[in-house]
């Protein structure tokens, strides 16, 4: 029988997936689990953009272009200009969720062997794009008591080597909710000019943006050359299961590479193409609805955390995220146990241990990551559950 | 200013797109362009197909399982009983497209280096996910003279390296119409288990046999462990553009590997699953009105081309695909000059030069493949444009 790779073995699994067997065991004991472990938003895709599919009239399900239908492409050109981003849509690569414009940018800009800078903690699949594209991440560690603000240039330097290639950035940050300040993205561009870097900026969030402004690497002068932006429409719509993103760049030989890759996977998916152009057309305030109701959910969630005692919730900027501090000893154990072990009124939580996100052993123990995903009141449901779940786990610490 | 990768740069460019602005400026002059070139079928998709999903009623687009809906992988277990192929629903994972399985194919069974054996001419994506998985393509050469046979046993022994790990074929083939005989799938079997091999078998047009039976790889006895299905709604259904295909196998190690590699990328486009789950209830009679016209088709081209003097096309099995030889010296240069410097009554031809399917330099250069995507009657009227090209053709050889 012929065995499996090596970087099939050592391809990391999703750490954010390992305790879904417990939470279908609690569910089968009749326990309802609030899900603040995935960021799957309860939002309601925007009716008009399902109706722009449902709509639809054509006879054939043909493969688009390969970059993108260009109705589209010029459609996100409009979209990008509300941000003063300046492009053209042959500057556009329509790609099959953020996920694949990640791995074109690491197949088109990085080498076997090359290595890439990222802010721990940070997005888990990151990993698995990396093994996929044989590149190396190194990190540099943000913490929770910065509230995860961008590690000092020193930092970064100190990580450099021969081999570095790119940084990597998620602005705001999926795990943390971090909105990097116009200062933190200063320090960006004068790293990558200094040392002739491709700035890698996921901004799939960029709509959801709390306290402070976002600045997209994009408009970083002088980085035209160096930034690929990453891009999806998965959270700016709920639309998660289009699997519709965008690479981005004003470096034409990345899109000329980029472009090959593409060609050889012949085309994104055509019916989440339409949804995506529709979405554009979505009236003004559509994000300011959406953004309030998140909003309040993060106060209602970091408050409440807070509230808890022993427990640390930095502030988040943006995104749907929030990193805590719990008083436990292993919050892997102790988001299996709450699940497996624990209800309060026949219900429970689940969350992300925050180990997944950071790649240096022994790195957020203590902390999980919650994706306010969920209404208000469910919420608070939650809230009051881990506060009980606390009170009496075993692995409880003195902080 | 950053550099591209050398993958970046080594990664092949698709060699049938590249005649794509010789066939636009044709268009702008006013020539009608017969599109014989690529794969897109002109068939309609079934309108319940497309049905299912303008009827969708859901409000959310999430995220679906990493491996697919479970509806519709059990649906398809269905669909494989039909072949007599039986899985469970659990050995099904859906991809983005056949291009994304054979993907995940490579990156889960194959390392950096490792040797698959491809009888070539073959689909030249191959080479471009072979090179982003970073493995070494090893051909063994199909003639026309045979009608692209598979290579005897002999050949393939010749080409096994320490390094080979995985046999790679496309049945029926993509670009010869190839369809492997009963006893050609017996030599693939007994090399497999001789050598320990991998057998990646793409069987995107299994429903397309005209003469013979398709008989698939994953009836082959004893090969339970060895075989991966790569398979694809896209021309099953004529539904290229819904990005849905397939990784279909027995061995357990595989699909535990293809699951990380799945969950890194979240889900597959979830509209489209919602059309290949409605097209496995389409009438048992579906495909025999669509295989009777494409086989009518292939007939018409087949006696066209063998029509013309100094042509020879030998007749496909399978597929909607046919080569032929031309009496000319080097068919890149003449579907250029077609497009570029030739017109009969306004009407020229797209066709793919066939050297861009084989891997060994100079063969193939007075080869084309010709894909009867298009009605009898444009198929009838590119033949003529084709008989009156190589009247005049400057680069004639006296075959």
């Amino acid at each position: 029988m012929p065995t499996i790779s090596q970087r099939g073995e050592q391809m990391p699994p999703s750490p954010i997936r390992k305790l879904v067997p417990y939470a279908e065991a609690a569910k089968k004991r009749g326990v309802n689990v609030y899900h603040l472990n995935i960021g799957q938003p309860d939002i309601e895709t925007p009716k008009q953009v399902l109706d722009a599919v449902r709509h639809s009239d054509f006879k054939i399900l043909e493969y688009s272009h390969s970059a993108g239908n260009e109705s589209y492409r010029r459609k996100l050109v409009t979209y990008y200009e509300r941000f003063n981003i300046a492009i053209n849509y042959q500057q556009i690569i329509v790609t099959t969720g953020g996920s694949e414009a990640i791995i074109f940018a690491f197949m088109a800009c990085l080498d076997p062997g090359d290595e890439i800078i990222v802010p721990e903690p940070f997005y888990a699949n990151y990993n698995g794009f990396a093994a996929e594209a044989d590149v190396k991440i190194t990190t540099i560690t943000s913490n929770i008591e910065t509230g995860f603000a961008l590690p000092a240039m020193a930092d970064f330097e100190k990580a450099i080597t021969p081999h570095t290639r790119a940084i990597l950035i998620c602005n705001p940050n999926n795990p943390t909710g971090y909105l990097y300040s116009q200062e933190e993205m200063e320090v960006l561009r004068q790293l990558c000019l200094k040392y002739n870097l491709f700035l890698f900026s996921d901004e799939a969030y960029r709509e959801f943006c709390y306290t402070g402004q976002h600045l997209s690497a994009m408009n970083l002068e002088g980085l035209e050359e160096n930034v690929i932006l990453i891009d999806t429409i998965s959270k700016r719509y709920s639309a998660c299961g289009g699997r519709i993103g965008a690479l981005v760049t004003k470096n034409q030989s990345v899109l000329d590479s980029v472009m090959k890759f593409a060609q050889a996977r012949l085309s994104p998916p055509s019916f989440a193409q339409i949804a995506g152009e529709a979405a554009v057309d979505l009236p003004a305030d559509y994000f300011d609805v959406i953004k309030a109701e998140y909003m309040s959910r993060r106060d209602t969630l970091v408050e409440r955390l807070n509230a808890i005692p022993g427990v640390y919730c930095p502030n988040p900027g943006g995104a749907f995220y929030a990193m805590a501090r719990l008083p436990i000893d292993d919050t892997d154990k102790f988001c299996q146990w709450i699940l497996e072990s624990f209800s309060y009124e026949q219900q429970t939580v689940m969350m992300a241990p925050a180990t997944g996100f950071y790649a240096t052993p022994g790195l957020g123990k203590d902390e999980v990551r919650l994706a306010y995903v969920l209404n208000k009141e469910d919420i608070r449901h939650a809230m009051v559950c881990l506060q009980k779940a606390l009170e009496v786990y075993p692995g409880r610490t003195n902080k």
